[in-house]
C-alpha cells in the first residue's frame, strides 16, 4: 500500500514474464500501435503519446528540455518533494525560474498563477511546471483552473507531473489544452517501475523546433519519428511494453469514469476512517488526492509506527520524506487496489492503535463503519 | 537469434514475474548490494558500477555527459551504426570530435589511435569513445590495445561501449583501465531490456567534478550517492533488478572462463560452417565479435532469406541495418545460447540454402561436421 510500485494484476505479471521477442519485429510493432492507442485513450487526447524506457523524472526532464531553452522564464509551482525536483530540473538546464510555492500539504493557489500569467504583457514565459497530484504530501492541485490560466496566456506550455493522477482521476488531456503530461508505469497503470509516458500537444511540438538544449536518449523527436512507423529509437523494455498492453486492456475493460469512481471512493473511505481513529489528515482535507492519505501521527513515531504495521501485517506503507520524515506516514491507494484492500489497511491501522491503546473499541468499530459508508458494502 | 534481446532463461523470467516490492525498502536494497557485487565481478574490477533504467544508448550518454565539457576534444572510432551514433551524441552536447574510422565490417586501426595521442602533446584530448563489439557489422574492435595507448596519453579517459562484449568475451575492466565502460541487459546479461550499466572509474569520478554539461535523470553522481545507501536516486525497473540478481548468480555459477569459452566457440562453429556454405563473412575474419555473426548474401536479398528462416523455422535473425538492409544478416549467438542453439540455426540457414537450390547436399553435411568439430560434440 505505497505509493508505487502499486499492486500488479496476476495476468499482467504473467505477461511480464513472457520471453522477449525482437524490438524491431512486426509482433512488436503491434504491440506499440494498440499500446499507443490505448495511452491516448486513457489520456483522452489526440496528441502523440511516447513512451520512454526511464522513470517520471525521465520523462518529466524529456517534457522540459525539449521545448525549452537556456535562459528562458518558467514558473515552477512547488509544494512538495516532487515540486522541489522539477524546480531542480529547470535550474540545471539554466531556465530562469519564477516560483509559486505553497507550504507542504496546502494547494498551489491558482490566483497566483493567473496574477503572473497576467503580468507577463512581452509573453517572456515560456512554460508553467507542476505536479498535479503531489505524492510526498498527498494534495491534488487544482490543475483544471491553473491549466485554464495558461491557456489565457496562449504562449507558455503547460508541462505536468501527473505521475500519480493519470488513471486515477480525470485528465482530459485535449479538454485541459495540457501541452506536456508526464506519468510513470508503476502508478495508475499497474504495472512494475520502468517505463514513463509523455503527451506532447502540437503546440508543444512547435516550442520543440526552437529548442536548445542538448540532448540525444531523451531527445523527444526520434521516439516522435520512430513511433510513426511503430517503433523505438533505443531498445526499449520490451517485457514491460507486454505487461503493458494488458493493463491498458484491463483499464479499457473497467472504463475511465469506474476507474475515477473507485480511486474517489477509496480516498473517501480512507481520510474519513483516518478521522474517526483520532488521527490527522497531513493534507489540505479540500484538497486530497485520489491516490496517497498523508497522515500525522503527531506524538508518534511515524516509522515506528509502519514498522509495526509492517512487522505484524506484512503490510508496506509509505513513509515521509525529508523533513516529514517520522511525522507522517503514507497509504497508496492507486491502481489495482480494491475495497477488501482499503478495508484491510484501515484495520490493520485501528488494530496497530488499539495495541498501542490510542482508541477505544468504540473508535476502531466507528472508522470501519465510516469506511464501508464510503465504499458501500453495507 | 537476434543480438538482443537475447534468450532468457526460464528462472530468470520467473524472477521477473514476482510482484514488485517497494524500491526504498531494505529487501530491495539487499538486492542492490548483491547485484552490485556480482555487477563488479563481471566487469573485473573495484570501480562503481551503476545500473540505471534505461537503454545502452542511456549508460553511453550518460559516461559522455557526465565526464565531459563542451568544447572538450575527443577522439571517436567509427566503424559501424553503434561508432556513428557516439559521433552523434559527442557532437549534440558540443565536443569537438576528432574521427578514427574504418570501413563497416572492418577494425579500427590502433595505429592510428597512437599517433594522435601521441601527438597531442597539449593534452587537449580528453576522451577517446569507441565501440568494443560493433553489432551492426560483427567486428570487434581490439581494445587492449587501444586501451594502452589511452593509457600511455594520461589525460584522456576511455569511454567504451562493450553493449555486446561484456559477458562474451575478455573485458578486464582494471587490467586495461577502462574508465566508463556501458553495457546493456539486453544482450550477455540474459535479461528482457531495461537495463544498462555503467562502470566508472576513480580518474572519470575525478573529471565529473569538471563536467559543465547540463544534466538531472543521467546524472550519475546522484545515482553514486544512492548506492552509498545501496539505493537509487530514481524509481528503478525494480521487476528487472529481479532478473538481474538471478541472471548474475547463473553466470557466477558458470564462470567467467567458461562464459568467454562458449562463446568463442560458438563464434567458431558459426564462422566455420558459414565458410562451408559458400557464404561470405561480413567481418574481417582477424576481428570475428563472439557475439554476432554477420553474414553476406551476395545476388539473394538478405530480408527474404531472413523471411523465409523466419517463416519455416520460426527463428528471427537480423537483418543489416542502413545501407546494409538487404546485404547481410546478422547471428546473435550472445548470452544464453547453447550448442544446441548453433547447431539449429545452422541448420536452419543449410535447409534453406537447400531449398533454394544454392548449395549441395554435402556442402550441407560439411557444414554439420565442421560445426560440430568446433563444438566438441564429436
Amino acid at each position: 500500500m505505497i505509493p508505487g510500485p502499486t499492486p500488479v494484476p496476476e495476468k499482467v505479471l504473467q505477461a511480464l514474464s513472457k520471453h522477449p521477442i525482437g524490438h524491431r519485429s512486426k509482433e512488436f510493432q503491434k504491440l506499440v500501435e494498440s499500446t499507443t492507442k490505448n495511452l491516448q485513450w486513457l489520456h483522452q487526447t489526440q496528441n502523440d503519446v511516447l513512451t520512454i524506457t526511464g522513470s517520471g523524472t525521465a520523462a518529466m526532464e524529456a517534457g522540459i528540455i525539449n521545448t525549452l531553452s537556456r535562459g528562458d522564464k518558467v514558473i515552477c509551482g512547488e509544494n512538495g518533494k516532487f515540486g522541489e525536483r522539477w524546480v531542480k530540473v529547470a535550474k540545471e538546464f539554466g531556465l530562469e525560474v519564477i516560483k509559486i510555492d505553497s507550504e507542504w500539504g496546502t494547494p498551489l493557489n491558482p490566483k497566483q498563477f493567473k496574477k503572473i500569467l497576467e503580468e507577463d504583457k512581452q509573453k517572456e514565459i515560456k512554460a508553467v511546471i507542476l505536479t498535479h497530484s503531489e505524492t510526498s504530501t498527498g494534495v491534488i492541485n487544482d490543475l483544471e483552473t491553473i491549466s485554464s490560466f495558461i491557456r489565457e496566456h496562449k504562449t507558455a506550455l503547460s508541462i505536468i507531473d501527473c505521475v500519480t493522477s493519470l488513471g486515477a482521476c480525470n485528465v482530459p488531456v485535449d479538454e485541459w489544452q495540457l501541452d506536456i503530461v508526464a506519468s510513470g508505469s508503476q502508478k495508475g497503470y499497474m504495472i512494475p517501475p520502468g517505463l514513463s509516458f509523455i503527451s506532447i500537444s502540437q503546440k508543444a511540438w512547435e516550442a520543440s523546433e526552437k529548442s536548445n538544449l542538448p540532448k540525444f536518449y531523451l531527445d523527444l523527436k526520434s521516439y516522435r519519428k520512430s513511433l510513426l512507423n511503430n517503433s523505438n529509437p533505443y531498445t526499449p523494455a520490451v517485457n514491460l511494453v507486454f505487461a503493458l498492453d494488458e493493463a491498458l486492456k484491463m483499464m479499457r475493460e473497467e472504463g475511465l469514469n469506474n476507474i475515477f469512481m473507485r480511486h474517489n471512493k477509496h480516498k473517501l473511505a480512507m481520510s474519513n476512517a483516518i478521522k474517526a481513529l483520532k488521527l490527522k489528515l497531513y493534507a489540505d482535507e479540500k484538497y486530497l488526492s485520489p491516490s496517497i492519505t498523508a497522515i500525522k501521527t503527531e506524538e508518534m513515531d511515524a516509522e515506528k509506527f509502519r514498522k509495526i504495521i509492517k512487522d505484524k501485517f506484512d503490510i508496506l506503507l509509505a513513509g515521509g520524506q525529508d523533513h516529514l520524515k517520522g511525522k507522517i506516514f503514507r497509504v497508496g491507494h492507486l491502481g489495482y487496489v480494491n475495497d477488501r484492500d482499503i478495508i484491510t489497511v484501515i484495520s490493520a491501522i485501528s488494530n496497530t492503535l488499539l495495541y498501542l491503546g490510542k482508541i477505544s473499541t468504540e473508535e476502531a468499530g466507528q472508522a470501519l463503519l465510516v469506511a464501508s459508508k464510503y465504499l458501500e458494502i453495507n
